[in-house]
């Protein structure tokens, strides 16, 4: 349950409410919201206490959210929430476009110069890579995120990259890389979870493979639970009977989210699709349904890409999904994120 | 296969290479293609006598589709195909809307009216209706065709309806109907296929809940096969493992489609979402994906339904979709519809 | 809801109950058990009338079964109810098996003989084919039918073949078919379910390729209320995101049915692995979780076969599934049925 | 691609035959097998190579796996291979069980003498808990290894505990836990998976939700490659539209397994069915289709399980369980493995 108060109501008529659920062995949260004191009692609060809240008159509605998610949850704050990535704020009724290699490689400044060119906000790159066979190429690790870091520099991008274990956090820490991500196969890696939710840092959580709405939003709680400011969640394509496509992008949840969470929310049509063609036409629909941002892979040279070459898009393609998701933010309402400017060293 | 010919290739010319591989005991169709010869062999050709045909100076090019599929490929015609629906083109570069009750009921003629002011193109309603339980509703039948026909006619819309048996085609001849709907659970309810392929009226041919592309495919070509003019696809969303919503829409085919099939394609995304609020933006995302229209279910009185309540729209959201609709047709370089002109007698 | 009555209540007082709710306007259905009077009420029973009934000293007890369907609950019969195909009882703590060519074909003697000899008890064969491509064979129809029954009175065995459509009713009744099959792809073709439940013969209702198990037994039921009295349900494989076999046969609700309905189960393995390598396996694991009855494809010379032969058997391998559904049958407390007498005339 | 050696053939000529392969930049991996020499080729080999190699009289033939796995594949066995956990022999024409609480509690011991008294043959008990929700009890971690291997060690049976972190390889080892287990959330979880593949211990490694026979392979060749000596998977339900269980219990597989691996499977039915009376009967069936082992949850008091309450058996249900795995171990031409003895100690 979550009990929203009226704004202005003082933190001690808060307090008064939240020890008297906690007496009864109710745990509850506290939300940052500055709006109006909202918190969230985790576990379930009895009917006859939950009408003695309810009655109190500082209390101006109680709801209680589809699953047993409590931060996550749309009603634990007043506006959707908003992740700041290196300065790029995803959520913010903007549209941000994220693109880089599928693996940081020897051409990845090339990369990151297309990926400015193009018209991107986020530089992406995998430095370590979950691959399906251990004989496939695993990722330049610690070096990867050196270079991807240098290159997001270069060009005045924030980096995100993939990280896929606990022990791996220094690392990443290190190179100060703007935001974590989490992959779809780690996306109940619980202890994964709650190691980077202490971080500092955002983290772009995907959707597993086969993983409910209601699931994705618990493992956004435990990153929320353990302290992580900015959860992004993003939407990567489901796990269907068709195999036409490599996956079915589940665009259907998107407005979905908007009603149950204040999550920002962005789409990564590439692995969905598996097909580069698909792409572009999937990124317009994802902008048009509401998504928050785009994720795409671009290579210089796919043919020297290291892992999914067959949906790497050149930089002419990236500028294509950028024009048009220019357009499709406009025409719901909302506007394309401006690039950041280049510092003057680069 | 599929043999494309040089455009201009005489009757004659085209006619030996059928004969040449009818005699080998290939069965082949010509398409009703005017820009340049193109016909189908329908059994595998073998590889010399490929090497034979593709050496001979008129062939321009043969095309094997992944399917067996032949007439539903998007090599067996020059442009995308079209299908008239009592004046109303679908496919040419225009969006359209089809609207109306899921079920036809005593509120018919206002809801025909609601459509008209808001804009759609096409009316539906169903008359007969497959349900799930034997207890439920089954629609008005017969009767149920005659008024939606009257309304249709009153407001100047054509009608779509859908057909569950074979041996109701007589009374959709009958009335007129100018579309006949293949519903989900019909797709592959192959003696159906047949027997509308013969009436003269196009036809919108949903997908199964967990019918592949390929089979999909596979059931537009019986019609077509059979003599149908104008095969419509609908996407009304695909059965998954998420419970969250009712089905999921699988927008990540529709520019699959457009690679592999000359056919058009709506997008009905009522029955995927389950939920009213759900149906505006994934309206918005089917356009801007490529559909070449909307099918939505709009009642005066969702109330009052006596099927599908909870995804009804009223006028209000219709004309919203509608709207939308026109922006995003323009913005991915197509147009709307122009509603017919309401005949001077309504 | 289900009324359940002590057992020697009277006609009368049982009808009393049910003109109480019929008042009420609640549809009710008596059920055919003679152990004591059951009926079912269709519609919805507000609290209080349920209160009042269920306050009746000769109501037993009331049941609300999981979903609307009423005639399929477990609660409507006293015992598990029994299918007579042609004299052999499905259903009855016996195990039987259904065996036969995929599609009639000029081998039907010839199958009909090793499946005699192999130990089955109903011969089957397919007269009309649902293909999923119309340049498939589809079947030799009518003439299938008469083939298929001119074999099956030969050997002795009742026959069951898939019938597609209500119009060809006729040729099925004509030729004394023992059981009528419908197809995965028409289980929710309800025109035919509504034709054939009123046909008098027993129905073998293959679950579709995505059916939940609630719309399979609300299928089940379109045929209970319809009239027919031996419906028998057949678990075939369902749709999954698994390729590595063609379906996945859904061997989890075999126990679930058993608690929920009192139909009869067939389990059909080969639909499901197409691979003939696993078919004795699954066979063998289709008993032990309880299945009455087993459906398997043998053909005298598979690579003769018109369709599916990459999953018929050979003679040899149907010896040794009967003879380990044999085994299974004693270790889980039933027996397999004896095969039927050859006429004299044979 | 796997290259097999006519029995006796020398280390020299093998090492020859590696040497060439590696030359030409082909990685090659030796089989443990001693009946004759094995090994494979990790990457793709050229043609012309590979008919080389064929020519060898040496060599006896060679096989090309479905998947890039190699070590997994079964004709990198001469026999199906053994899992030794704790001295229980896992896979060897036997078949086993494992059984224990969900989570381990305070009730751990006297669980252990139920499964003892039950007739298992492995203690089962979670001590790291994956919980979708971050508020849910997350076991009792490291105290909860050292209760589970007393009440292993009390009983005389050996323990099997789910590892979720790299980083936890410590207290496992520390406590001697026989076998480490591999959820399904973990499955792909490839930085666990090298790090446990060098503990020495064998490892149950769960087939996740939504994973393919392929993908599970593959994971199962990360942990051989790392040098794991004794993988067993264990197949526990896939995620399917179904919803009357909570998961879809893929027996299909089972036989396609031994196809194409050597790696013992056990089945662990009662994730799949979610419902304790469903247990018993997919135990038999497992053992039917020909499982190496059955693995359950028992708990002395499941009203106070800290997890999976609803699938929890009594001792009596083993015992069940137990007795029919006995007889579906006969039957199938194996024998149920025979308890440990119990240390004098105990």
């Amino acid at each position: 349950m979550i009990i929203r108060f009226q704004p202005g109501t003082t933190a001690a008529d808060v307090q008064a409410v939240r020890e008297r659920l906690e007496s009864e062995g109710v745990r509850t949260i506290l939300s940052p919201e500055s709006a109006r004191p909202i918190f969230a009692a985790v576990d379930k609060v009895p009917p006859t206490l939950q009408a003695e809240i309810e009655s109190n008159e500082r209390v101006e509605s109680t709801v209680t959210p589809k699953g047993a998610w409590r931060l996550a949850a749309r009603s634990f704050r007043e506006a959707p929430s908003v992740a700041d990535i290196g300065g790029v704020r995803l959520g913010a009724g903007e549209v941000s476009i994220i693109a880089g290699p599928c693996s940081v490689d020897h051409l990845m400044e090339e990369a990151a110069i297309q990926v400015r060119r193009g018209g991107a906000h986020i530089l992406r790159g995998g430095a370590y890579k979950p691959r399906t066979s251990p004989y496939s190429f695993q990722g330049f690790g610690k070096e990867g995120l050196r270079k991807l870091k240098d290159a997001g520099e270069k060009v005045g991008l924030p980096v995100v990259s993939e990280i896929m274990d606990a022990a791996h956090v220094g690392p990443f820490v290190e190179h100060d890389i703007d935001c974590l991500q989490v992959g779809a196969r780690n996306m109940q890696n619980f202890t994964l979870l709650k190691a980077i939710a202490q971080v500092g840092k955002p983290v772009l959580l995907k959707r597993g493979l086969a993983a409910t709405v209601d699931e994705w939003l618990y493992s956004a709680e435990y990153l929320l639970a353990g302290g992580c400011q900015g959860v992004v969640l993003c939407e990567r394509g489901i796990r269907t009977f068709e195999t036409a496509t490599r996956n079915t992008l589940d665009l259907t949840i998107l407005p979905l989210l908007r009603e149950i969470t204040h999550l920002p929310v962005v789409v990564d049509p590439a692995h969905a699709a598996g097909i580069a063609s698909l792409i572009t036409p999937l990124s317009r629909a994802s902008v048009a349904v509401g998504a928050d941002g785009i994720a795409v892979e671009v290579h210089p040279d796919p043919s020297q890409a290291r892992s999914d070459a067959d949906q790497a898009l050149l930089e002419g393609e990236l500028v294509q999904i950028v024009a048009e998701a220019r357009v499709m933010a406009a025409v719901t309402g909302r506007r394309l994120h401006a690039q950041p400017r280049i510092p003057d060293k680069a």
